[in-house]
């Protein structure tokens, strides 16, 4: 939940009196996202989400971020357009933050995603890859196999606080994936989303109706963005793994974006790197709850679990892919 | 900020088709209020706000509430009107919770009140009172003078960890209002809000579009209202009292609702008891925040200051009164 940043009405006329979008009716804070401050803006010509940029997001990706989207929607993707302001800038600065409107995307985010919602999912995904091509600013993943080590280190010391043999476990993990990740080039590479949790996916009926929270889009392996999914959308709330879901993703996936057979090769060690992935940031946020935070820290042991799942994993069958 | 209760799409779904009101196309939990989960929703027919009341909110005050909403906003005043399902009902039950559905109130609250927005507040808070008229449930204001020694006590013995002398200054204040807050009748008593903060009222450019959160609304004397309104409205942020917006926000009031002369007679009194009510509340609050809280407890000291101010007041010319 989270607002971070106050804005007075008087600074929110003056800046949405920069684009053309009529005056502003209302403004209300949205409890919903944990990075940025978000309020789903109402005025003249509908309903719009004023984003807030708070200083976990480095305001120079935001140039990448924003043109992503532009560049996703204009390929068809359904994803918040990017508005202009009359000077043609898609970025501001309101009440001291960065700042941008964007158009509002219909649609309800699941908290209980069916074998249906996975395959719309695994569709949309392999949709978003190819729509990224042509895409002309580049973000390396900040948050990739190499970033890894440096993160625990920051965690390493109190990690068996949270679990006894924690810290051992991940010290294994991370020898194993630095020795094994795939290196650049081996994969099929290009735009990710690599934060497509259910949270960032709208559905209206029977259909998706787009992809939200692009803050952690960057360049880096296509079958990474599907292990980062296979580990969001296809367990079960008691953590064990739908091979159904599994297996409505990765074939709807396929249907728009057919696997290299080295990708389905890599896909239990890329689900590994993924868990861990999350594992250490929940780990870091778990330890290091700000006073008077305003968002409950994650349970990075969801990800522990997860995590020694995938290491029983042999290959990507164990997801429920099977060759057409 | 507050969403308590996550509310599942297939919830959500069945609950609106019991409504008359279109599909949901999205649904977002709001960053404000601190009593209920609020989300902004939005259907094939509109805006609303669906509210599911959690357990600070007596169940069996709900059709008090709701019905008072709905009695104002057929005589005219701006207020959310509950909305009633196909059986007739306007007070239903989603994610275990009472959940109601009512339209959405254009405008914002604003941060800064001028003068002139208080102005808007005096003249709105008299046809508020005006507008209760005719209403024919009942409800006792719960949070009143013969309440606040119960409250009290459940915070004496560690008010001096908050300020060093608070317990003996409540104490004495306490013993001052008992014996001199006004007997029933002795004033103009009807349907108040009693809670008539500054983030309750609603602007659209240059009017005062609406009142919101009747959820503390109940009978009392009207010139208490009043004393709310000045506590909240009229100091700035250094908790000096602005004298001007105390003269426009009871000249305005005076305007549609000619006050009584008792009425003004005991401002002072009832401001001391306003600024004491809330001081209560938000210092038993400050000194139990339950663990994982999502909302910042209130300073209750701001209260404490005003308290301070009121006592100083010998006339109601004290807040800008003068007679016509």
């Amino acid at each position: 939940m989270a607002v971070y940043t106050e804005v007075s009405d008087e600074e929110l006329d003056r800046f949405v009196a920069g684009y053309d979008i009529g005056a502003v009716l209302s403004c209300k804070g949205i409890a919903e996202g944990v990075e940025n401050s978000n309020f789903l803006l109402h005025t003249e010509r509908g309903n719009f989400i004023l984003t807030l940029y708070e200083k976990r997001v480095d305001p120079n990706d935001l140039p990448f971020f924003l043109g992503l989207m532009e560049h996703l929607a204009s390929r068809g993707l359904g994803c918040p357009l990017p508005v202009h302001d009359r000077a043609g800038a898609t970025l501001g600065e309101l009440a001291g933050r960065p700042a941008a409107i964007v158009t509002f995307l219909e649609g309800q985010w699941v908290r209980r995603p069916t074998a249906r919602h996975c395959a719309l999912l695994g569709e949309a995904l392999a949709r978003m890859h190819l729509a990224g091509g042509g895409f002309e600013r580049r973000r390396p993943n900040a948050l990739t196999m190499p970033s890894w080590r440096p993160l625990w280190e920051r965690s390493a010391a109190r990690a068996d606080e949270v679990a006894t043999g924690l810290s051992a476990d991940v010290e294994a993990e991370l020898a194993v994936l630095e020795r094994d990740w795939p290196a650049e080039g081996a994969l099929p590479f290009g735009v990710v989303h690599a934060d497509l949790f259910p949270d960032n996916v709208f559905f209206l009926g029977d259909r998706l109706s787009g992809l939200i929270d692009f803050y952690f889009a960057c360049d880096d392996m296509f079958a990474y963005d599907v292990a980062v999914c296979l580990n969001s959308w296809c367990f079960e709330q008691d953590l064990s793994f739908n091979l159904t879901k599994g297996r409505a993703l990765l074939a709807a996936y396929e249907a728009v974006r057919p696997f290299e057979p080295a990708e389905v090769a890599a896909l239990p060690l890329l689900a590994r790197g993924a868990a861990l992935r999350f594992l250490l940031t929940r780990l870091y946020d778990w330890l290091n709850v700000p006073p008077g935070a305003l968002v409950r820290p994650k349970d990075p042991l969801e990800y522990h679990r997860k995590l020694r799942f995938h290491r029983a994993v042999d290959d990507a069958s164990g997801y429920g892919w099977s060759p057409r």
